[in-house]
């Protein structure tokens, strides 16, 4: 099995901004606003979201842990917080203020100098029961993946009828990877 | 039905490299060398099939529409073509040809300044039969898109087992929307 290492995180987490700002800012309104039909989410409503994350989800999540351990369940993470975070912005206002979250979190994250003591300290999640410090990070960066995955997908079906036959080799438009609640 | 609009996928086409660039330039071994097990690829492989792609599929095929229509099929596309793309090279020189290449090709595909009758012009694909010009341009996008929806699910499978029991809730771990042969 595979050790985390936390160094790889933190690479792949400062990354995530400036991928989004090159794949979305000044993109056609075609690619950026449309969803995959009802309640279901646009690439900006995606930014909206990972911005409620940085706010209310990850490192709060690792300073319950440090400060509580298990004593003390994270709050359950509410996932349609994007909507306030989302209303009456710009695209371009989204990305500026999640790349400006991103790199606050991080410059928190690398000044608590974590050893291998701290990954391995024990919280509690509301649904999912023990989860480790090492977890938590690990999954911050999975999360982003997962997003940027779901925003492929969400851009991709716009073109589900404009491809015609090639439709049936794109494996993009196959997936039915949808995330859950974190 | 929603339109092809060229201009929406050049767009797309021409961010590309950049997204690529953001996410995976300089970016630790760990997450872009690894695949998802044995005739898989990596994040590395998958730019190299993007190269390939540039040099033999898109805007070949387009001139092939455009100089013989339907009297001519594409030349099948080589899926094991990367492979000698990425010999010998590392990831930053893979990044900056594929740059490279995209760059001409758009540049060569904005001077062909098409209409709708050319986008109309049908082409006859090995194994699909009868497609537009049209087709092949949207698909070119959503191959981008295929391929970046790829590069996330093989980066967040090394982070299967480290995030702990929030594998459940990530999407891209659930995900089985792999791509056929184009």
């Amino acid at each position: 099995m595979m050790e985390h290492n936390l160094q790889d995180t933190i690479s792949l987490l400062c990354r995530t901004p400036a991928v989004l700002s090159a794949l979305l800012r000044d993109l056609p309104e075609a690619w950026t606003l449309r969803s995959e039909g009802e309640n279901t989410w646009s690439a900006f409503d995606v930014v909206g979201h990972l911005i409620h994350g940085e706010r209310t989800d990850w490192m709060q999540r690792a300073r319950i842990i440090l400060q509580f351990g298990e004593a003390r369940a994270f709050e359950p993470f509410d996932r349609l917080g994007h909507a306030r975070e989302i209303q009456g912005k710009s695209l371009g206002e989204l990305l500026d203020e999640f790349a400006r979250l991103r790199a606050e979190n991080l410059g928190e994250l690398r000044g608590l100098n974590l050893g291998q003591e701290d990954l391995d300290r024990r919280g509690l999640h509301p649904a999912l029961g023990v989860v480790t410090l090492s977890e938590l990070l690990a999954t911050w960066a999975a999360h982003d993946l997962t997003h940027l995955h779901q925003i492929s997908r969400v851009m991709a079906h716009q073109y589900r009828e404009v491809v015609g036959p090639w439709s049936r080799y794109l494996g993009v438009l196959q997936c039915a990877g949808h995330s859950s609640p974190s």
